[in-house]
């Protein structure tokens, strides 16, 4: 009504704020801590809210229309926290959701999925990849397309390995018979003569010395967790979101069950505190544009 | 207002259309088909309408309140199914949720754990038991309770196996990895000289021949599905329950997620044949009495 008074929410403030805002994370569980370890390394100055839906876990071996429905869920609820852009850190629901969540969000969504193939691409010699995951990403097909758009003469070899994620929540992180479950998962790979692997899962970078021990010297990893770090650098730098690096970021992080089992193995193994854990209800409610 | 009009509802007629009512069974999953499978040859005349919910799970490593708070949707769901009593075909949900679910409703409640320490204190001769299963369901001490509540002086140990499901779900039935873990699973239950073991989880039937060949002849398995059969059978006939044995029953199957790779294992490895599944979503509206 009064024309002096100043506009609450000028342009310039809110890309302000925006910049303040947490990066919100999320996966069917506590492993795509994998992710927020990378990002807390890369990132010190980044707020980070991190929400594991750990009482529907895994998501691996559940059906695409499901997964969905989680995805927009969760993606939801990190709005609701104020997300500046939404970080998939699950590969599972990269390759079921991404491309709806993008179409359906005016924040920014990156998934696990583009970044771990762009550095396949740049590390492979001899053009043939591997890749493993859990069921629903391996038939997903979602990492051949991503490999074939930016190199479609790559010869590609995917094997799903359903018993990883179990085995590291386990713990058995270090334990011959995971070993064993290793090696039969990628002897067709190896068979194939792959020079690079990917590890399509969050889960996997906890288990990355048993998999190189398997694979040998000749394979080289790549590391969703890292790559996907790295992506969301560039995309908060380029859309102008990133946070002051005078800040130092904080983490925080909820859950749809209270008790997790697999939380210290995580905690352990990349020497991350989480702290005081939060707990969020998830009511299966659509969010629009969920199935 | 008419006197003369006669009770829409008299109580005789209740009993007779309850008794040609399901049995509401529910699983996490569709490892609990295991005590359909064993209800099913027990008693050829009664509906079955079975729901599993494989959209959340698995149940065994999540947390007390999460677990009875999708016990008491799924009870919820087959309440609206007419249910005429209620079979909780997972020990977990057993475990944790029974109780409640006895005090809140009108229908019966049956769990798998009682039928199952039963019949391991008639089968013990030594006075030693093992119960094996999932995490959540051996921390909940509820196999303990009920074996101590039979039998004060027994000796019991109690071991978590939590990747036998993920093996078993894979179809990993025959598998000399599944037999290493199922060794290691079983090494302190065998050194405590138990002559009784407690398959205390519905998908442990399905690596019966696995397990007792790991236990070697000395010990007896028991199995939850077997003697949950025939505990319902006691119970239908007690309360007046039982449908018609001129009935030919039929089975009913609903999942939360349309999608189902372990099915197929469960139809093959019980020769059950299925059908058509249906669908139900949950919500996570809770049931009154739910936390």
């Amino acid at each position: 009504m009064n024309p002096t008074t100043p506009n609450p929410q000028p342009a310039t403030n809110d890309t302000g704020n925006a910049r303040q805002r947490p990066i919100g994370v999320f996966d069917s569980g506590v492993g795509g801590l994998t992710v927020v370890s990378a990002l807390r390394r890369l990132l010190p100055s980044e707020e980070i809210f991190y929400l594991g839906d750990n009482a529907r876990i895994p998501y691996g071996n559940k059906g695409a229309a499901t997964v969905e429905r989680y995805s927009f869920e969760l993606t939801g609820l990190l709005l609701a926290e104020g997300a500046k852009a939404v970080v998939v850190a699950c590969n599972t629901a990269t390759a079921l959701a991404v491309p709806r969540l993008q179409d359906a969000l005016k924040v920014p969504v990156l998934g696990v999925i583009a970044p771990g193939a762009a550095a396949a691409v740049a590390a492979t010699r001899n053009g043939r990849v591997g890749v493993i995951g859990t069921h629903a990403t391996i038939s997903s097909g979602a990492y051949e397309r991503a490999l074939r758009k930016l190199s479609p003469g790559l010869e590609i070899h995917a094997a799903p390995c359903p018993l990883l994620v179990p085995l590291i929540e386990e713990g058995l992180l270090e334990d011959p018979l995971t070993d064993q479950h290793i090696a039969r998962y990628l002897r067709g790979l190896l068979e194939a003569d792959i020079d690079t692997l990917i590890l399509g899962c969050t889960h996997y970078p906890l288990l990355k010395e048993a998999i190189a021990r398997q694979a040998g010297p000749g394979v080289r990893l790549v590391d969703s967790a890292d790559n996907c770090a790295l992506a969301v650098r560039d995309l908060l730098r380029s859309a102008g979101l990133a946070a002051p690096e005078t800040h130092t970021g904080t983490l925080q992080v909820a859950l749809t069950d209270a008790s997790d089992r697999f939380l210290p193995v995580v905690e352990r193994a990349l020497g991350l505190r989480v702290g005081d854990v939060g707990l969020r209800r998830v009511q299966g409610v659509a969010l629009a544009g969920s199935v």
